[in-house]
């Protein structure tokens, strides 16, 4: 996985992560991360600024880094907890959302978070950034088939609440204890019509207004708090 | 102000906002925009590749207005609910968090916002866009000095409730009855000392992780709901 831009760089040099190789921009001068680099006994490649040119999209701050890809766990570890909090996330694309959402479940204490493999933003550079640390400390599933996994981890004694703007229960008044999943749906198009068929109930956020929508990282942390209230 | 891409462009023509100028790029083949500017009756300048490049960081999708300023509203338009629910934002930065905040503030039913006039993020067109047509129907103020404006608040029945990482009180304990105004800090420093000094109650959301930081617009969706909750 390459990353980007120094608060991601200091992150992965203190977290002994695996560094396969960094690239620095001539003249680069941060010193600390100068330093953690030394420590670490890394020597990186200097790109002089006609070579690094072509990263300057990704707001590289002068570091580009090919550390190991995120490493994602087995949904079925979220088995044992009598009282696992999980968030399934039902395709969603803007790598902010994922890592705003990321760090609003670190911060909650949520069990895992579940993707699916296809047609969903992944863990990547944005994504890192964005969780703000919350990224190493958060277990993640990447599922092939999120109908599926909703139907195993039912079988396995979870219930599953969908989030809708027309849902038939007011977030507030569902019981969320026990082995829970919240399912947020896509930006554009909420909850896919399958998903939305396996859930045992649709939670709706209430809105008062005249637009009435809301981003989907703010929908999932008003979920994410309203899932660990009673605990 | 000058905005730019497609939804703002339909939210705009939509809207009857007035409209000094539409620049278009040469070719530019959107059928809705195009019809709705011809009902408009708007002659748009047509704009060749080269002159529209200069625009290519906004991700303009060919087409920019020049549209009438954002109208301020004055706070103290806000004094005479005896309910009132306002949101006061300690000089964010990021235009996405304030169009976040501003799409959760009118779904919720919030009665207005309030920025500080320097070292703030300002309503542009990434703030209207982020906003998803929130902001038309959002009162927002603009204030030379938050303390003073504060005291005012005060001196005119609001209870201002403050967050901060290490606030007195639980979020979810603090009674936000009658005419409430809730502050969130800036992303990266939080509230500043005199704002913080001004507010009756600090509360803080209850977090178990090991980073334990929220994005701003995800801290400012669970204060809303939270602030509206027994409404």
């Amino acid at each position: 996985m390459i990353v980007y831009g120094r608060n991601v760089a200091k992150e992965v040099l203190n977290n002994e992560k695996k560094i396969k190789e960094v690239f620095l921009q001539e003249n680069f001068d941060d010193k600390e991360i100068l330093s953690l680099l030394e420590k670490r006994k890394i020597s990186a490649k200097v790109l002089n600024k006609k070579e690094i040119a072509r990263f300057d999209k990704f707001s590289h701050q002068g570091i580009i880094l090919d550390i190991e890809d995120f490493s994602y766990t087995d949904y079925e570890e979220f088995y044992d907890n009598p009282n696992a909090k999980l968030v399934i996330l039902d395709h969603l694309e803007d790598p902010h959302n994922l890592g705003a959402i990321i760090r609003t479940a670190e911060a909650a204490g949520i069990d895992g978070i579940i993707i699916p493999k296809d047609r969903s933003v992944d863990v990547n550079s944005t994504v890192m950034k964005t969780s703000a640390g919350a990224l190493e400390n958060m277990r993640i599933s990447k599922v092939t088939n999120l109908v599926s996994t909703i139907k195993d981890l039912k079988d396995n004694g979870f219930w599953i609440v969908g989030t809708a703007m027309e849902g038939d229960y007011d977030f507030k008044d569902i019981d969320y204890k026990g082995k829970v999943a919240v399912v947020i749906g896509n930006e554009g198009n909420g909850m896919s019509k399958v998903v939305r068929e396996s859930c045992d109930y649709i939670a709706k956020i209430p809105m008062k207004g005249k637009i009435n929508s809301l981003n989907a990282s703010v929908a999932a942390g008003l979920m994410i708090y309203e899932m660990i209230r009673l605990d």
